[in-house]
């Protein structure tokens, strides 16, 4: 089950608790998708934006109970805590 | 849990076929991070270049299993089949 990703993490919940997890899900064919490719590199380019996807961004592609899942877990406290969107 | 989202949409499996689900999780306070509202817009941006947001994009932010959870559900079957990425 999808979920299953997250409750693996919340073992470590002070390390969970420092990152942003984006899940896209489809339920078929998704990495066969015309765009899959540019879909994912625009969703990396757009955490690169906000966290600290350097060093350690962590991306990964499942099939899990029907469901083709592109996981991608960044750590956010550096950038997170520094950073201010201007209003 | 989470993954109840994608199991009510599972029912309708023909209309969650077409679409593609996105899941922004993080365990605590992920509203009141200060780069929140830009990340979501950035998120939808991305989106829209390779689906069908205009009309039917579906926005959810909830609370669940310890998660704050922004679910982010758009049909994507005009568009992608279509679009054709240049290799």
């Amino acid at each position: 089950m999808l979920f299953d990703f997250f409750k693996r993490k919340k073992k470590s919940a002070k390390e969970a608790a420092e990152r942003l997890h984006i899940i896209l899900a489809h339920e078929r064919g998704m990495t066969r998708l015309p765009f899959f490719d540019d879909l994912k590199a625009d969703l990396i380019k757009v955490l690169s934006k906000y966290t600290n996807t350097k060093d350690s961004l962590d991306i990964r592609v499942n099939r899990q109970d029907g469901y083709d899942i592109l996981e991608i877990n960044v750590p956010i406290k550096n950038k997170a805590k520094r950073q201010k969107t201007p209003a």
